[in-house]
């Protein structure tokens, strides 16, 4: 999808408190941001964030950070989350590469993957979010018994990841080809996830753990 | 598929040279069985024998068993392979939980697991060739670094064997969801698999190490 970019967009994000400016100043003490010492747990790809604050609003509990790289999506999200007045939740508008400067070894309990873009052309394979540099990049950055939820509608990204986490021996753990038929009772979706639903295509899943 | 009892199978199958009527005595020694030091493949379930004796003609090294429990079926594997004249292939006419009594620990180095039956009601999980007991059983009689290569057509049956072997600690390889998109460049087929992809069905497969 081409986004239209938007005056102001950057302007309004920067303004809000819940997006962070400068996120790597948190490195190693993101419980100290949230003033609250909770599980940590990230989606990359927060996209238009109904599944984070949802999430948010569910578990007060947990701490909950959305990032997102694009700007004109982020916006929505961030609003979405003003206008509930969560609390548990914060956004950080980068690049997933960049998530160890914002992180420190061991700091993070769950990263979420919800329908990230598959890059289907092998020539894109590196730009997956589950390709062995990043998998590698998550394993240093979660706690040990940390996990990676990820759910996708695109059958070739998910053999692609159900592969790069065997492969580097991530304990791979409730994988469901078809979530209408067989997912967990419980289950926020996300905003493609309710459209793929309607269009009556397969959604899959799958837990992987940091041994 | 009820089986229709025809008179005289088993005789044909006791008196042919191909099927091993005592197998348990060849426990621990099939290699003098063969009369060739080979790798041992063992084809579980191996039904009208295409697979198995197509497999065998092309690598005159290995040794191949084909454990087959249903005479009527059985007897057709035989004749194919009669035909042939192959010499690295025998079968055994046994039920898979009785594997133990007929090899020794670690005397396996691959079982193939081909269009199971996936006995889709839970209470007949217990049925399926991928449950905990016999990956365990399997896995007692391989080698170390001992291989499992399932294919199915059943995508309920393929993501319970992921989940099992998953849970298990095997090391999990070149997991397919579409091998008519994706699958390995060589691959025998069975008579069901040609079936479904006539008809167009997916097919799945996966390689199960022990490590």
């Amino acid at each position: 999808m081409r986004i239209r970019r938007k005056p102001g967009t950057k302007e309004y994000l920067m303004a809000s408190s819940l997006v962070i400016n400068e996120p790597q100043a948190f490195q190693g003490r993101w419980q100290d941001f949230f003033q609250r010492e909770n599980p940590l747990h990230v989606e990359l790809g927060t996209g238009k964030g109904k599944f984070i604050t949802t999430m948010a609003k569910l578990f007060g509990d947990v701490n909950y950070l959305g990032v997102e790289k694009v700007p004109e999506v982020l916006i929505k999200a961030v609003k979405k989350a003003e206008l509930l007045g969560i609390t548990n939740l914060a956004f950080l508008m980068l690049d997933v590469f960049q998530l160890p400067e914002v992180f420190a070894e061991g700091e993070v309990d769950r990263f979420y993957l919800n329908f990230s873009d598959p890059w289907p052309k092998a020539r894109h394979a590196k730009r997956r979010l589950t390709n062995p540099k990043l998998l590698e990049c998550y394993r240093k950055i979660l706690k040990p018994g940390g996990e990676i939820h990820l759910k996708t509608d695109n059958e070739q990204f998910f053999e692609y990841s159900l592969n790069q986490f065997a492969l580097q021996g991530w304990q791979l753990r409730n994988i469901c080809l078809d979530m209408a038929q067989r997912g967990p009772e419980f289950n926020v979706t996300t905003e493609y996830e309710e459209k793929f639903r309607e269009q009556g295509l397969k959604i899959y899943r799958l837990e992987a753990i940091k041994l």
